[in-house]
């Protein structure tokens, strides 16, 4: 099954802007990529059969959701987690780290793992490498993640140094406990917000040699300037002929960004909840469906967005919704938020093919008309 | 526009089953059919495209919601319902006589109309025969409903008596102030439970020559002996070659049982506020999702149904969407349960057509394993 994975990189623009191609045995990801979220086994509100026709390549699932509830051992009884929900195409799980750490209850690192409590029933729990991979295994995911542990920030140097090192070493049980062939696995670069512990995290592990790197603890309230440093300094260490993924980050702004400094895999639960909220992406900036200023505008979201939601419903409809507590409201809302990104990656690449990126960026803002990096319209979480 | 609307009997079968044709400008519906309610303007959790691919033929609006919200003038400035919420097949509106009684709070009824409190806001609002023929007009629905008055039961004949003549007057000012020729005016027979009462009725509403007659008062509470009875006494007195819908009846057993009763057309939102409790409608009788027992059972809903749920997930799947309360587990069981009696519907007309409906109603009842009559798996509500 080896060979059913590969990595190309298919062109470099603009410094270090990539277009590649990821094979995997559910198929190819032509990157750079958006990969929307499906924590318990579903894409909020969206069947497979809408999330195929939106053009998604590849979906999440979350390993610490997923095995709290139904449970690894019933998905592979299903035939693992792409059988169990239906979704043909390819499909990565993370590590259950982050998860254990922000969700769960009373948490306590060991070196041997996590013990921790459940956040649906209160049972005492525990999560170390070799879990996080055994279940991996049973989920059975194309592409799974290294346990990772990071640390709350603001930290000490020394405090965020210790869990980069543990981070290494939990890296190292990871791959030697993993076997599937037919599963690749990424490593995760830690280090806060510590330039030269990020590139620590990162040569430590290159020398590891995984399949691909992600780059992790960087969705949990630092500002983007600070997330674009991380990113700057982190990316010249990392292997050039390796596939790159930024965990948890998803504005647009952050996509363009993230790609300008070399990513090509990006995940976000952002775009599936605002549009829970009413809040649409838009080319524009961000629209709030529930403003009375919606109330008779015919338009569609975004005028130049091709998704199902703008072809076919009006502002006016969507805002209808909302106002009447209707699933439907979030569905289409939903439909439009990851096409919108989609469309994005897929505009971005096509940018980086004709090597005219840095054109795209400028484009890109001049519509958003305001700055990113000076204050957008975009908030950062 | 006249033209575009034309009613055909295809065939009938074991003494009063009816397959017929009803054409209307928005294309035509075989029959007999259940419409699924989209009462707020959306069918709930499906997007109209998921409607069409389930072969949905024709949806419902309801008046008296759309009334309130987003009003019937924003939705006529959209360019009618169909336009408005993107459904581009036939479409049915009722009167809001229902929901002014059911939904409203302290509604009066004189001669003129009634007087009631939204139950939206509280505000004072007025609905009578002009009223609810001035809003469905503006609604644009290709079948639009007669404004008419209904007793809660038991009550005395007297009473009945006097609701029914006023339905009738209602019935009359209906036609006079309905003008636009694209859309058909349906009377609405009451008479509650009483025999003479029915057939008075439905004489009195054929004299006067509607498009199509609605049996309406027959969805809140009284037993399906009930129904079934008041319904046998009604059909000999309705015109042969005019459609007949019965109001707000849609449990399997009551659309087969309707249908050897000489009913066209059926709504109910039964099967979809089923879905969203986990109930779902299948072959061999109702099945609760949220049972343990369908914790780790990678069977369908139903081995011989052919909707998107049943061929794409398993009970497990179902199982644990509602467990972990993601809307796809109500989205994916609304789709069942409405497909469930779209292709019911279309396997009754196809053994009408073949001349063996007492066969189909046979075998139908045989895969239920009980007699519905003496006491079935699918409650009435």
């Amino acid at each position: 099954m080896n060979d059913h994975f590969n990595f190309t990189i298919d062109k470099v623009d603009d410094n270090c802007a990539r277009a590649c191609t990821l094979e995997t045995p559910h198929g190819e990801i032509k990157t750079p990529v958006f990969m929307p979220v499906g924590t318990q086994g579903t894409v909020k509100g969206l069947t497979p059969k809408v999330l195929s026709e939106m053009d998604a390549q590849i979906i999440l699932g979350n390993t610490y959701h997923l095995a709290l509830r139904p449970g690894a051992d019933l998905i592979e009884e299903a035939g693992g987690l792409s059988e169990f929900m239906s979704w043909k195409k390819p499909m990565l799980t993370d590590s259950g780290g982050f998860q254990v750490f922000s969700l769960s209850k009373n948490a306590k690192v060991t070196e041997e793992g996590v013990n921790f409590k459940s956040h649906i029933d209160g049972s005492n729990l525990f999560m170390g490498p070799e879990e996080s991979m055994a279940i991996q295994n049973k989920l059975g995911a194309d592409i799974i993640m290294a346990f990772d542990e990071f640390p709350a920030l603001p930290a000490t140097k020394d405090v965020i140094k210790s869990t980069v090192e543990r981070t290494h070493r939990w890296a190292q049980r990871c791959q030697k406990f993993h076997k599937n062939s037919n599963q690749k696995l990424f490593a995760i670069v830690q280090g806060g917000d510590d330039p030269e512990l990020r590139k620590f995290s990162s040569r430590e592990l290159t020398a590891m040699d995984f399949f691909g790197y992600a780059i992790g603890g960087l969705a949990v309230g630092e500002s983007l300037e600070k997330r674009l440093e991380v990113l700057e300094v982190t990316q010249p260490e990392l292997p050039f002929e390796k596939p790159r993924y930024l965990m948890g980050v998803g504005t647009p702004v952050e996509l363009v960004e993230g790609v300008a400094r070399g990513v090509d895999m990006f995940d976000c639960v952002l775009p599936s909840r605002n549009a829970r909220n009413g809040t649409a992406f838009c080319s524009e900036g961000k629209l709030n469906l529930k403003n009375a200023a919606h109330f008779s505008s015919f338009y569609p979201l975004d005028k130049e967005c091709s998704c199902y939601t703008c072809e076919n419903f009006s502002r006016a409809y969507l805002r209808h919704l909302f106002k009447s507590s209707e699933m439907l409201g979030p569905i289409l809302t939903t439909i439009h938020n990851i096409s919108f990104l989609i469309q994005l990656m897929s505009r971005i690449r096509q940018s980086i093919i004709d090597g005219r990126f840095s054109e795209f960026r400028k484009e890109f803002y001049r519509k958003l008309e305001v700055n990113p990096l000076e204050g957008t319209r975009y908030e950062i979480r």
